[in-house]
């Protein structure tokens, strides 16, 4: 099948993946990193996914301290593909330079932004979801996909549907996003039937995206758009845009004025929060061990959980049930999946007594 | 205080100590190992404990294989002061050489046989007790030291004393040697005030052990005994030496004829059989971790146990109690202190499986 006419793939590859700490360092965080075991990296499968409805038209934005290892692992990509931000502004500022240098390039494009370290599941169904979007997007909409929810989470955001657009089967308008819910919450939402999880994939026309920002933060949007037509202005410009998430300046306000749409979507995703979400994806069962990496490093005797293994050293583990043990060269990780979230504070501690090398 | 005259100290240096994998290897087995964090490896404290008691009447039997190591940690000792044995035999074959060397040397001789990889708490107490069992030795009395239970143990042998010895007061003569008991007959054992643990010391001239020796093995004790004036047919005569446990051979058909005697022993003792006993011996209360190693390199959050750390590596532990974390350059470890015996299992799996290397 053949890419989608002027369709733009952008993908944020920031966030340190504190939480799959010491998996994920600063150095290397999450997207560089091959964790399911595929061989590919979270970046690289992002890239795999989005390549046939893109044919070259991609952008991936990432950290200056990432570049080399963003280009290493996409040798294919032109240099030009890789917009590097001299410091993280969060993903208003990162997403928005992308549309910038879009809009100045194609005024006719449509653009969809997918997070680098995410795992989906069905990539035909996904490839179909974003056909739908970028439809919709044509017709002026801020589209996002909206996962359906396999249970009550409460590590994700929620998006409401509205009703139905017209020309556009499938898709719907939004009528709010909300933040991470209570377990209560979150159950009564499942249970209506009428919520979806929030990917954070945005499909809009550049014009559109930016123009919306424009509403609330006219300067934002202003300076991108300078940003697009004087890259070399770079330097002085980006640390004065506002470190903003994409949600609170754009989706939200757009979603009160009747202006962002939904798709549904059937495919699995997960955003890999954490070794517990890892496990999960790693196709846990109850029962046994869940390896990542070298299985034959590992011995178990009545023991289950996940156990990420380091080259050359053989793990373990005796009489723990839904344990994590996480093996690295400098930095070992023995907890349970139960508690796995908390491994940010022993990094937060390590950064406190000046060990951030170790993060 | 001088050393007790015509005292020897045997220290017999074997057993891979497979229940402190990784730790402990084939290599580098348990009595080579600093496993109380004292600076000095078990069988230095060993050799360090018995020197004020010898002078310089000490030999250390060990394997072939250890034999640098040994010396190594022993730069004192002369080359003549470490037997190597060819191949292990069992105990019966590594003291009875020792016995028949000393013999040959030194006919007023009393020895005392003490392994190099147990524990002792006051030094002090242990060096009377030593004293007291040399003197019934020279009565010609087979004299064993006995430990006073703290709890009703069911990893270690048991003594039950009989009469007092009139001459020697503190000694008594012993009943029988019993076998490591059931949970109930431990319980009763410690309930009865009879009962001592059988630490596997042994104290006696070489000549009385090696006649002891002959009364159901002539061959044994005749052979140990050419080999002693004639060291030149180790390689010959060791693989014909029968592989049976001092206890069998000597101690138990010696206590059924009435020559044992046994020290009544107030000091602290452990063989260190496994993680369990290490922690134990570590000084846990039950709170909080504790660390052979490095302290700095271990994080913990609500987490106790104990955690074997590994230089240049941080181990972090979240969310577990009576953890046992053993981290070494080529395998890890992960149980819990109820589980710790079973690393065996481990070992012999990766014995099974051709990586006896890792072992």
């Amino acid at each position: 099948m053949d890419g989608i006419d002027h369709f733009w793939a952008v993908v944020p590859a920031g966030g340190a993946g504190t939480r799959l700490w010491p998996l994920s360092r600063q150095g290397e965080p999450k997207f560089l990193l091959d964790l399911t075991g595929v061989g590919r990296s979270l970046l690289q499968a992002t890239v795999d996914r989005l390549q046939p409805l893109v044919d070259d038209r991609i952008l991936v934005v990432t950290g200056q301290g990432h570049r080399d290892a963003v280009r290493a692992q996409l040798p294919t990509l032109p240099a030009s593909a890789v917009l590097a931000e001299p410091a993280p502004r969060d993903s208003m500022a990162a997403i928005g330079w992308a549309a910038a240098t879009i809009e100045a390039i194609d005024p006719d494009a449509v653009m969809g932004s997918f997070a680098a370290d995410h795992v989906i599941g069905d990539i035909e169904e996904f490839g179909a979801c974003v056909r739908r979007a970028a439809a919709a997007a044509r017709d002026d909409w801020l589209v996002t996909i909206g996962i359906e929810p396999t249970g009550p989470a409460t590590g994700f955001g929620y998006i409401e549907q509205g009703p139905d657009l017209a020309d556009h089967p499938g898709v719907h308008t939004v009528a709010r996003f909300v933040e991470k819910p209570s377990a209560q919450v979150a159950a009564d939402y499942v249970a209506s039937g009428r919520f979806r999880w929030n990917a954070g994939m945005f499909v809009a026309r550049p014009r559109v995206l930016l123009d919306l920002l424009a509403v609330h933060h006219p300067e934002f949007a202003a300076a991108l758009r300078r940003l697009a037509s004087a890259p070399e202005t770079l330097a002085a410009v980006w640390p004065t845009l506002p470190r903003i998430a994409i949600d609170h300046a754009v989706a939200e306000p757009a979603a009160d004025a009747g202006r962002v749409a939904v798709v549904q979507a059937g495919f699995e995703w997960d955003d890999i929060g954490d070794f517990a979400s890892l496990h999960a994806l790693l196709g846990a069962n109850g029962q046994g061990m869940t390896v990542l990496g070298d299985r034959d490093q590992v011995q178990t005797v009545d023991a289950s959980g996940l156990v990420v293994t380091h080259p050359d050293r053989l793990v373990a583990v005796i009489g723990l049930d839904d344990v994590v043990v996480v093996d690295t060269g400098d930095a070992l990780l023995v907890t349970t999946t139960a508690r796995a979230q908390e491994v940010k504070a022993v990094v937060e501690r390590l950064r406190a007594e000046d060990r951030a090398e170790l993060t």
